[in-house]
């Protein structure tokens, strides 16, 4: 049994989610708090049995790992003309801790 | 010292933290998101020494575990009649995690 | 790699949080409930390198440890006069848990 930690931005997090419900393992998503650093981020823990540790990697890679976007950037203004232009930003990203269990225990 | 994470169903809470409270023991319930999956839930972490851990074990199976209940139905409505009648129905239940610690500092 | 759960006084959480980002080390504040017991905690997670480790203690000594401060007394009433004096509290304070880590992974 391992314990995984999961530190994700927020906006994947539904996607993550579901993707971990349609894998039928187990997770509970904590709160972070409204905190000027971390707003954005989503924790999310996951009780897995060593056998699955690889599968959760995985989904956790294909749901929320760093990637780049082109956004259309709404701030720059150019001194020839003022047209808007894309910008490639990074979005994403997952920090994930495993953690060995002692007992894993069902009431 | 042993780092125990606690899963269970939120209407168990309170129960649960005047449990603890009561036996002395500390402890600190994390809040979960809305999310659809998991509303409903609570996760407490509570730090013990090794000797304490079954005390621990016990509280929460006593307090919070999975156990059936007879409800009266609102929403059957019988044919013949319209009466409602009880069903059985599971609730409560309690995922447990035990983790090893290195190291137990207070400042 | 280890994780370092570190639980203090909400009102020392601001503070803190400061401290590590200007010591780059990454953390994750959680939500904690406002259960009867708990208002007042917050809950930090911090993931750090073995010789990481110290550091963090220095900063979470530094910035949460228990102290004693001197406040005004609003509740007094001294029978020969009625004026308020000074008492001695103790604020702050930090638990901290440091938990062993198998595997540490960023995507
Ligand atoms: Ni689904
Ligand atoms: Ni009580
Ligand atoms: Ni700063």
């Amino acid at each position: 049994m391992k314990m995984i930690i999961a530190i994700i931005q927020s906006k994947d997090s539904n996607r993550l989610r579901r993707a971990f419900n349609d894998a039928n393992i187990q997770m509970t998503q904590l709160s972070t708090t409204g905190g000027f650093l971390r707003e954005g981020n989503a924790t999310f823990l996951i009780g897995v049995k060593d056998d699955r540790v690889q599968d959760v990697l995985e989904i956790i890679k294909k749901n929320a790992k760093a990637r780049e976007q082109y956004v259309t950037s709404q701030m720059h203004m150019d001194v020839e003309g003022g047209s808007a232009f894309p910008v490639n930003v990074q979005i994403g990203g997952a920090t994930v801790f495993i953690l060995p269990v002692d007992q894993f225990l069902k009431f």
